[in-house]
């Protein structure tokens, strides 16, 4: 056993970028981003909350601008007046340093504030911030620093908003598209395979990534959360792992072959979970009366695409699969590893523009000696818990409690989706669910 | 115990009204009625459902509708055409011969149909209703009779829809107010004790009601609805009513006694419900930091006004205040006999022309000798199961399932409230709730 | 419809008997009953509770125990001191009055107090009462209608015992026996048609019972609970009550008939229940692989007697096949009113001594204008809530909590079952629980 | 970043040990010794479950020998007839392999079979086992692989039965002492220490652990379980390990620091948990009306030891404990690397002779220079997650399912407890508990 002799050479702790003249710019832009999101829908839209875990699109629109208002105006901008005394309480999402709030499970039985208000609560806090964003230069680090985290935040609720939004349509049993395919962005409408859900698939290749000491975490210029740091080294031993996603034709060979049915292949508080729930497909997946397969998405129900990849599975579903398919799901070192070494870059996130609100087929004739598209497709669940790096601080305050107290029963996803911000997108991005959860973009890359 | 010298003389089961040349227009005001409700919500109002007992605004308009499109227009206009082949599923209230349905806890996630669709689905029905009314004279009476039981059907979902908003309303954390004071009409804006909470309070007094064999039921011209059929005689014993009924006042007294504290004066049932959900004074009252106590109505918070009746209580709280004061509550036999020896006579139900969106203050200078508006302030629960007259048939078919499936574990409530169309009360109808709730008008008389 | 002539002569409200000289034998010997009960058990059946409405055997001898040393030996015995300063709060079952208790839902986790100390307890508080017994004479009057009403608690729960029994060894996959057939008293070995299944079943018929006014109450000299009293006039319209009780063959045509699956024929909250719990048939009827009904009884599974009173159904059941059958279950004044006119007279609750710890089958020969057995082989679901007599009053302190406190969401079952001990079945007992109770002996008698 | 260059020597996948002469001595010391933990009890104590997570002993004793007959008997021994042909529905624990079982919510409602059928049972298998143990060297290797893992499963339980015993007698409002302290052995009666709960605590101290590449998990000979390989490599970085486990003492100061009552220490989950529960100490501490703390434990309630480990603490305790404290808990290869490091050698697990049925305080004298018994006071908990080790294969068949399938939302555990049989206790071996258990021995030791 020979200690390993690799001191890391010189990781400064990467630290935000200066505060840079586009600053105003870009925080429009992403505000805005947030508005037109509900801008298809209609308010009734925006209030309910069919399940636990999704928010209100309203309560999203409301709880962003509140963090501008918490963490900037009130605390850097002179003789800042809160917009309204109640929205504290009301659009708090979980920082018990500031105090009570209402419980998550009530945020669909609020009617009022009315989104008419919400929309004046945001424009009032935007112009109070291109105040502020003007005197940036003239304010403490901390200031921009907090002000490039808002702008991750609002991005990361823009993911939570798409995949919201596609939970509250498709519960209805009007099923309603959330946009009409007239309504859709060109690049969207009618891709080849898409309208022949029987397209071909792209073949799936393994790709082998050398076994070394690495380092992980967050390197380079520019911002990211505190959970991608310290950068530390691991050990990694040789693997291969796939060049694409598991698409939904290869998950329908798994619920052909009775996956969803043969305990062998589950972990056991999944398994219990399977057949508690009754689930027999991904969410989403439907069959009409013929045995065809649908899917929901964001035009309606529309018949499954079997070269799109596999998304809205939960990790048991996941690691299911794997054990059927005789692989395994990679853990959060190996992913950053060979996407180190594949030289992956964000090339999602467009979707807002693209209209692609929903994973888009894995083009067929792709080189298959290639890994692609390890970021922007789905998020890729890992075999990683979500825990804090050697050397992690939680920072003091409320900031203390964005990602340090999730730290528990939960793993890691990578890779960002196609709901995800192409600016938002990470090589070293850490993203977390629970193990049952199904409504985010997830998916699945085979190890082995 | 002398039997009473009422015979019953010829008790002919009442029969709907022949079709009246007014009937479309009462339809038209009564549709009309449902509408002018909803009017001061917004869109978002329309769907929440912060708990399991009410239903979403948008919900009882839509249903209201789906009610004389199932049993009217399908039945009896000639190819007709449904506004929407899913609204049957989406709109069923309870009526398993109807078929499947939105799961009641689920109504609070469907955001669609929109409002709009909503009302487009209101205008369509009634366009068609008036179709219908113009030919009802050679319809079969049973369609005659089916009108009249849509309207008092509408009309129980009206108070229905006064008492879900203001819950609605209530649970928000702004507390909003259904119409601004400046809104109401002039008749409900400050009666001189309503803005003076402490104002004085009209004195109780007993009035006695003889013992004997009495007819209980519907026995005059006009709609009833099927349980408050067969007429049938009781024997009721000499007892004494009180000519109000309690007020906030008097309430408050039971509660600065700790009323809400001795489980002596309890229900085993209501003790522990008590407990476990912390109650220490009626629905919608809370005291503010100085102690004064508020409550919520129509127009928000306002000062508890002790003149007005104690509304918004179970049976568990209406039971242990008759048994801290020493008295009881009447049964229903008990309540109609003194209503008709009283000739009481609907006086309430103009709430919405009036904004009397609350029950009323009880004028100070009333008649003690009087037994005051018996019918139009409070459903006042009564000491009687709701359980099937003597010889009471469930009808045939889907209307089988309007009254009859109800009746086990609830309690009659006799009157009518504030919140009643006042062509909708009568004295011999029985409404009924489970002993637990709170969210309707309801009060209490005490008898001895 | 003439009023009945029966004016009460003069209601002398029934207090309790003179101590007698007898009283210590008729103590030792109900107390020796409840220790008979519990003697084919092995110490672990005594400590389980399979559902929250049965409690552990062992629990019962204690807190039958618990009552005694509690109202009795504390109050009335000179320097008495409890056997264990825990055991009050250990068996205290719900009275308030005297203070916190062990949770209901709890009792099954204690496995001591062991059996062995209970039965330690039983004999030290035997052993004061026997003193106490001497001394009565010289007592309060009160101290002797407390003994009454102790030895009627214990009676009581000796039919809990005997339900409770059932149902823990019911449970247990094993389905052992509680009496081996070897060990049954001669008299229960073997009844003809309980050795052939299919036996003949005496037919049922149609009696007729005047209508009038009639007293309904305790009338008697002799013990009863607060709840039979006062007495008082009830208004009865003539009906007919079936000679017999529904049997499990008629009982099973209803089965076959799909009754289980028919809305119509059932209470909103019973189908619901009936849909949510699988219901199929009574509790304790099962089917072999050859679609055999079986049945559990003392001496395990059997097969299904279909000339026994069909046993262990709810409310809903009962109310449901009555409804299926076209009639109706009778009201309690109109069983009362029966029973008298019948001249109804105990004759079950000899079991101990017979060992029928279940229904009997109705011998096939009986007279079919009699109405046999109304007391002693099911408690009779009636169609009347377990309310108040009027002008009935809660006694005060602790015993007001024996009854009155139940008075809500309960129906009265009449009669007595093959478990109620002979000396307890009064034809004016109150039995009640809730309507979708099954693990009691109730049954049911048609009325029309 | 350099890749690491250290080739894992050869490591030998350890297979079991030869079937060896002692092997039926072995298992007769093995049987006899989960016998007498529960010789103790009353037969009453052996059946009742007062939590989910807790078995009844009498379980324990039948599932332990359901094993045998199961794995080793039914397959091995020629013309073995089982026991009773419903024993394996009622003593499967969770082998969804082999067939339909019990749920685990109702093991406490099965009074039958009765303990002396269950030690009916054990000799009954016991016999067979003797002559099976007799032909092992004839049969093939699995079945000697299987004699030694139902040793070691059989061992697990008697951990199991000393904490679920401990949890039944402590949830008894009579607080029962298991063993009375005259029938403890000499060695735990009284440690000079222990009488004296003040007495003084052997000084923390950091004790360093030079970082490296370590191969982890089962590398010498003999029994391991299936997750304790494969042998693999980890990079542990360099790290300090206190010398000792954190004492009740501590854990005091954690308590009066208000540790408790401050959300900033805690994982959001643990904060709602403790807030939900109501936890303000550990588990089985209590304070007496006086604010003395007192502690159940094998002789009932006693005075809280401040020299003893803290144990039966939730992972959340230990975690919140380490943040206050301005540390952390240590990986479980860090744990392993330590132990290695230190030469740890199993110390406890001797309990069942000693009597120790508790954590011993730690001598108070003893060097600090010194990591004193990470082997046998306390399961340590660590930050790392139970997944299975790189490489790691679920067995085929039923044994699949003894530890693959719990692979996800649970902690690691490592060091073996004061309950921990002494020839169960390995360097190697991977307890793990979900984070909310503390039913168990576990406890901590801080890591920086």
């Amino acid at each position: 056993m020979a200690p390993a002799s690799s001191p890391l050479p010189t990781l400064a702790t990467p630290g935000p970028a200066p505060a840079s003249p586009a600053l105003p710019a870009h925080y429009q832009a992403v505000r805005a981003q947030s508005v037109a999101l509900v801008q298809p829908l209609l308010p009734e839209d925006t209030v309910v909350q069919p399940t636990l875990d999704v928010s209100p699109p309203k309560w999203h629109l409301a709880h962003t601008t509140w963090f501008w208002e918490t963490f900037l105006l009130k605390n850097y901008l002179p003789d800042y007046e809160v917009f309204h005394p109640d929205y504290a309480f009301l659009f708090n999402s979980y920082y018990n340093s500031l105090g009570s709030r209402v419980n998550r499970a009530d945020r669909g039985t609020l009617s009022r504030p009315p989104l008419a208000d919400v929309y004046r609560y945001r424009t009032y806090v935007d112009e109070h911030m291109a105040t502020l964003l003007g005197q940036l230069a003239e304010l403490p680090a901390a200031a921009t620093e907090l002000v490039e985290l808002g702008l991750h935040h609002e991005q990361q609720h823009q993911e939570l908003l798409a995949t919201d939004i596609k939970y509250i349509l498709s519960t209805n049993p009007l099923a309603p598209a959330y946009l009409e395919q007239s309504a859709m962005p060109a690049a969207t409408t009618a891709p080849a395979d898409f309208a022949s859900p029987g397209g071909a698939t792209r073949p799936a290749a393994w790709l082998p990534v050398p076994g070394g000491i690495y380092a992980i975490g967050h390197q380079q210029e520019g911002f990211s959360f505190d959970n991608e740091l310290p950068v530390h080294e691991v050990l990694v031993a040789p693997f291969e792992l796939q060049n694409r996603l598991v698409t939904n034709g290869d998950f329908l060979q798994f619920i052909e072959a009775g996956g969803y049915g043969q305990f062998q292949f589950w972990l056991g508080e999944g398994w219990d979970l399977v057949n508690r729930e009754g689930w027999l497909a991904p969410l989403y997946w439907s069959q009409d009366p013929d045995g065809q397969w649908l899917r929901y998405g964001p035009s309606g129900l529309a018949p499954l695409n079997l070269a799109a990849p596999v998304s809205h599975i939960s990790f048991y579903e996941a690691d299911a699969y794997a054990h059927w398919a005789g692989t395994r799901l990679p853990t959060e070192a190996e992913w950053e590893t060979a996407a180190r070494h594949f030289g992956a870059t964000p090339q999602g996130g467009n979707w807002l523009e693209t209209g692609h609100f929903d994973p888009q087929p894995l083009a067929a004739d792709a080189d298959p000696s290639q890994c692609h598209q390890l970021l922007g497709d789905c998020w890729e669940w890992t075999y990683s818990p979500y825990h804090a790096y050697p050397g992690y601080q939680r920072a003091a305050g409320a900031l203390g409690e964005y990602n340090g107290k999730f730290m528990i029963n939960q793993l890691v996803l990578r890779g960002g989706s196609c709901a995800t911000p192409e600016s938002h997108i990470r090589l070293t991005y850490r993203n977390f669910f629970h193990a049952d959860k199904r409504w985010q973009f997830t998916g699945l890359r085979l190890a082995r």
